[in-house]
């Protein structure tokens, strides 16, 4: 496997070189949204440890990072009334992995509406800040000083 | 949400009241081959503790579910030379879920080769059994007395 790339825009995200729509964060992990989402209230969810994907994980950041999913989970399905939550989580170009640092895309779902296609497109910044903000509104989330 | 079946097909095999293709097991996890699968070596891990799904789970144990998880993505990515590793996991029916018991799908990738559809399909039971049986040899697993 490809050794784990530290300048990865996760990493960036992460060391706060690169914005993010952050939506939640603690000492393990951080939850933002997906700017080319595949439905509305996309949110990532990174662990902050450096790992390529969940091949060369260290087992022990799984149950924070998965925690940190579930919350997740419940806050976009509540912040959005939507009826299901789908995760997905991605190992190699093979698999869908286009970022090479392990996170879990979380994504509400409605009744009869199919993800979009991974189209590439990137979402309206303003559209996320919207929905961030109902996110983390709903959760309680206010801000992570770590 | 729904309450929790406690007759769910996966409840009954956990019980051991339904046969699976088991390819490991621990005191909170169980593995098996999914009888529908939507590629060669598709696995499913389960959690032993009642839950509907992400949504209604215990936190404390995601960690040990992913922790298999992770073992069974190593393991079916070596057991049949795959490039890449899917992991999915679905929260009600607008999401995909068809069992109501927390379950993870780990899929093994091909470069260039689509997921096939979840057909409803069934795969042959010795094509199933061989492939289960490469997946235990690759992972060291011979059995669990729990």
């Amino acid at each position: 496997m490809t050794a784990y790339d530290p300048n990865n825009i996760f990493a960036k995200i992460i060391r706060g070189v690169l914005p993010c729509e952050r939506v939640f964060e603690d000492e393990h992990t951080l939850a933002f949204m997906d700017i080319m989402p595949q439905g509305d209230g996309h949110v990532l969810v990174v662990a902050k440890s450096a790992s390529r994907n969940l091949l060369d994980a260290d087992p022990a950041v799984l149950g924070p990072l998965m925690v940190t999913v579930q919350r997740l989970a419940k806050g976009v399905k509540a912040a959005f009334g939507a009826d299901g939550v789908t995760i997905m989580q991605f190992n190699e170009s093979s698999a869908g992995q286009t970022v090479f640092h392990i996170h879990v895309h979380v994504i509400p779902r409605w009744n009869d509406v199919p993800l979009r296609g991974h189209t590439g497109e990137m979402a309206d910044p303003e559209l996320l800040r919207t929905q961030a903000d109902k996110i983390r509104r709903t959760i309680g989330f206010v801000g992570f000083t770590g």
